[in-house]
C-alpha cells in the first residue's frame, strides 16, 4: 500500500509541475523524464527526517543527491530508493566545513549539469545539553561550526544552484530551500543555551533568506519540529510506543511529506514557517 | 489540465486515507464511496478562499456543505462542483448567530447522518479600518458578533461533529478544523484596532482548541494569510496584475491546497500554524 | 522605611518632570503643586495591582482617581492614600459599560478640569476556565463585555483625556496608558479559550494604540503578568509562602513600580511590552 | 538640572536597597558606603548605551568597571564619572576572546574582592549588512567571534561573579545581567543574515540564562532596542534632528535608565525582555 501511496505523490507533484502548461499531453512516464534534483544534507544512519525526505522526494520523481558524513546511512538510503526504482546517489562529506560543502555542490552540479536543482534540505544540527557554567566556549564553537556555519554555506550553495538552473516556466518555485528547525528556535530553555543559539540562528537565517530570495521565486522555509522523531536510534521502547500510539512521536515520513508539500507551493503562496508536532505533544 | 490536476489531488487524498489499511484492494472508484464531509462557512460571492476550498475538497472526494449568507455565492460554488462531478450542497444562513450556526450543523448532520464529518473551515471575518477615536464601541461589537462569536460557535459545533462521527481506523485525523487568519493576528496596526482584536481572538481560540483537542486526534490549525487574495471583488487592475505576475497576490486555490494538505496530516505530525504569502509580499 | 522609599519615588518622578526645564529653581514641595492625575480602573478589594498602583502613584505625587465596582475596595485604597498624605478620590461605577465609563471620565474631568491627566491604567479582566464544550457563547460574551469592551472604551476615554490636557513642556509623555495583561495574551491554553481571547484582544488593542498614538507623545504599554499575584484574596497558605519566599509569587507593589517606571519614560524611549514574573516561575 | 536628577536616582536606588531592612537608621551618605560593582562591556567612543549606563549607574551609587577595546572611550567615561564624584575604573581589553574576558573578570575581582558584583551589561555586537551571496563564511565567523562568543563568555563570568559575591539580605536581585539586543533579534531581514544570527543568538542566550538562573535570584534580561541611538558617531544632522524632535531617535541615557530600573527589580518581579523605541519609530 505504501508504494501505491508514493506513486500518487509522484503524480501529484507531476501534476503540480504541469499545472500551467496548457498544450502538453502528459503521461505518468513523462514525469520521470522531466528531471529535477533534490539535494539533502544530513541523513544520519538513514532512518530519520533526512532519509525520509530523500525517499519521499525520490518517489515523487526527484533525482536525489544524499549527502552526509556517515557512509552507512547514505548507502542505506540510496539502496532503498534504487530498489524501488527511484534515482539517488550518495555524496559522502568528511565534515561540514565551508570547503567541503562548496566542493559537494560543485561535484553534484558537475555530475548532472543539465538537471535543474529544485530542492535543498539542510537537516544538520548538534544536540547539546548541560548547565550553562559546565559548557565551555568550545562547546559553543562546536554548535557554530557544526550547525550554524554549515547551514549558512549550504544556504549559499543551494541558492546559487537554484539561480544557476533554468527557471521553471509555470508558477512553481525556482527552488525550495528548507531548514529543519525545532521548538528550541522559539524558546531558550534552561540547560540548552548552546542548542538554542544554534536553532535560533538557523531560524534567523531562514527568515533573512526568505525575505531576500522569495521575490525571485526561490522559496525558503523553516520547520519547527516539536517532539521526538522515531528513528532507529530511538530505543526500541520508544519505537514500540509509536507503533501502539502514533500520536506521541513524530513519524519522519510525515515530516518529509510536509517538505514535499512545501516544495509544491507555487509563487503566489509560500509558507515561511510551520510547526510539526504529534497530537499528544504538550506545547 | 486543471481538472487533471484535481484528479490527482483526489487520488493523493485517497491514498492518504488508505495509508495504513493493509488488506484492502483499492481502486479510484472506492475513494468516492468512502464518503466524508467537509463543512465550509464563508464563501462570499464564490471566488475567494472559502469557495476555492470547497472546490478543491470536492475534487479530493469530500462531500462539501457550503454555508454562508449570500445565496448567489453558495449557488455558484455548488454549480461549479456539481458540473465537475463532485458533491456539494448549499446551506444558506441568515446570520452568524449562535442559534443559526447550531441549526446549520444540526441540519447538515440530519441530512447525511452516516457520513463522517472530517473537515471544517471557518472563513468568516469582518474588515474594519479607521482611526481609533472614530470607531465606536458598536464597531467593536460588530467585530465580536460577526467574527469572534461565530468562530467560537463554529468551533464548538465542528468539534462536536467530529466527535459524533465514527473515528478513522488509520492514523489520519478524526477531523480537521481550520480557521483562516491573517497577519493582523500577529500585529495590531495603527487604524486596525477592531480588526486586530478579531484576528488575535481567532488565533487565541485556535491555539486553545489545538491544545485541548489534538490529543484526541482532532487537528486544529490556523493560517496566517499575509497578502491580498485574488477574488472577483478585486478591481480588474489587481487581477490583471496577478495574471502577469502571480508572485504579488495570493491565489485562493493555493490557499485551499494548503488546507487540503493540512487535512491530510496524520496524527503523528500536526501543524498548528502556517503563514501563506506571495513571493513579492514584504514582511 | 517603606514611606521613606516612597518619598524618594516621588522625588524621582519630580526630577523626571523637571528634567529639561533649565531655569526653574525647585524644591520637593513644588512637586505636589505641579499636579497631574492618574486614573486607575479596577482595584478589586484593594490589595492587588490596581490598588498598589494607586498607592505608588499617589506617593510619587499624582492625584489619583480610583475607579471600580466594589465600594469597599475603593474606600480602602483612598483611605490608605489619604492617611499618608496623598491625594485620591473614589469613583464607583455600576458596571463597565460604555455609558458608565464615558460618564466616569466626564465626571473625573469636571471634578478637576485644570489638572492634566497623565496616566491611565486598565486593570480589568475576567477569569474564566473550563473545557471548551462546557463554555457557552454567553460565557464568551461575558469576556467580551467585561474585559474587552471596557478596555476599548477606557482606552478611548484615556486618550481623549490625554489629548484634552495641556501638553508637557519637557520630553515626558503626554500621557501613559497601560493595560495589565497576562501570559495568556501570548498563548491560548487548553481550557482557557475565553480567557485567552480576552487577553489576546487586549494585547492587540495595546499594539494598535501604541502604533497610532506614540508618535503623538502618548505612551501605550502592555504588561505580561506571568505568575500569581499576592492579594488578600489569596488563601493564607499562598501568602505565607510569599512571606517566606518572595521569589514564588508576584508582589503587586513591584508590578506597580514597573508602571511608575513606564510612566516616567521619555518620548525618545518608550516600552510597548514587558513581562513581569517571579524568579521561581517556570516559563 | 541633570545632576540634580541623578542624585535622586541614587537615592531611589539606595531606597530600593534598604527596602526590607527594618531597623537601620539611614542617611544618604550610607548609600555610598554600601558599595556594589557594575561591570559594563562595550562603551565604544564613550557616547552610546554602554557609556550612558556607566554614568547613570555611577550616579546611582555603583562603583563602575568600564571595559572595552577603545582606550579613548574608556577614558572619557571614567573622567566624566570621576568629575561628578562617582567611582569608575577603565579596564581595556585587547579583544573579546574567551581568554581576554576571563582575565578581565579575574582582574576586576582581584581589584575589589570585597565589593559584591551586582550588575553586568553586555553591550557588544557587530554591525553587518550585505546581500547574502556577497557575505562569506568568514563574515559569519566574525559575527560569532565578535558578538556571540563574547556574550557567552561574559555571561558565564558575570554569573560566576554574582554567585561569588555575598547574597543580598533583602529581596533585591543577587545580580542583574543585561544583554543589549535589537529588533533584529525578532526578525531576520533581507541583507542582514549575519547580523540577525548574532542578535537572535544573544536573545536565545538571555532566555536560557533567565530560565536557569532567575530561580537563584539572578536576574537576566534582554532589551530590544528598536531605533537609532544618538551617539557622537551619528552625523551632526542626526543629532540636530534629535535636539529638535527627541521622538525620532533613542537617547542612550533613556536606555540606561531602563537598565537601572531593571537592576532595581526585586525577586518577586523580574522582566526578561522589554522593547525600547522612540515615539516616532515605525514598528
Amino acid at each position: 500500500m505504501q508504494s501505491y501511496f508514493y506513486e500518487y505523490v509522484a503524480i501529484y507533484q507531476m501534476a503540480s509541475l504541469l499545472r500551467s502548461s496548457k498544450t502538453v499531453s502528459v503521461s505518468a512516464r513523462m514525469a520521470t523524464s522531466s528531471k529535477r534534483l533534490a539535494i539533502i544534507l544530513g541523513v544520519g544512519l538513514g532512518s530519520g527526517t533526512g532519509a525520509s525526505t530523500a525517499r519521499i522526494f525520490a518517489r515523487a520523481g526527484y533525482s536525489v543527491a544524499v549527502a552526509g558524513r556517515q557512509q552507512q546511512g547514505l548507502d542505506k538510503v540510496v539502496q532503498d530508493i534504487t530498489k524501488q526504482g527511484g534515482e539517488a546517489r550518495a555524496w559522502p562529506v568528511n565534515d561540514y566545513s565551508e570547503a567541503s560543502l562548496q566542493s559537494l555542490f560543485r561535484s553534484i552540479r558537475e555530475d548532472s549539469p543539465d538537471v535543474p536543482v529544485r530542492f535543498a534540505l539542510y537537516n544538520g544540527g548538534l544536540w547539546q545539553m548541560g548547565n550553562f557554567l559546565s559548557l565551555s566556549a568550545s562547546d559553543l564553537s562546536a554548535t557554530f561550526d557544526q550547525a550554524v556555519l554549515p547551514a549558512w554555506v549550504f544556504g549559499q550553495e543551494a541558492i546559487k544552484a537554484f539561480q544557476g538552473s533554468a527557471d521553471t516556466n509555470d508558477n512553481s518555485a525556482r527552488g525550495t530551500l528548507i531548514f529543519t528547525g525545532a521548538s528550541a528556535a522559539l524558546r531558550g530553555s534552561a540547560n540548552f543555551a548552546a542548542f538554542a543559539i544554534g536553532k535560533f540562528s538557523i531560524r534567523a537565517l531562514s527568515q533573512s533568506l526568505a525575505r531576500e530570495f522569495c521575490p525571485q521565486g526561490i522559496h525558503v522555509a523553516h520547520s519547527i519540529v516539536d517532539g521526538i522523531i522515531v528513528t532507529d536510534r530511538l530505543r526500541p521502547a520508544g519505537k514500540a510506543k509509536h507503533e501502539e500510539d502514533p500520536t506521541q512521536l513524530l513519524n519522519p515520513d510525515s515530516i518529509a511529506k510536509s517538505y514535499l508539500y512545501l516544495a509544491g507551493q507555487d509563487r503566489s503562496c509560500f509558507t515561511q514557517e510551520l510547526d510539526l508536532r504529534p497530537g499528544q505533544e504538550k506545547f
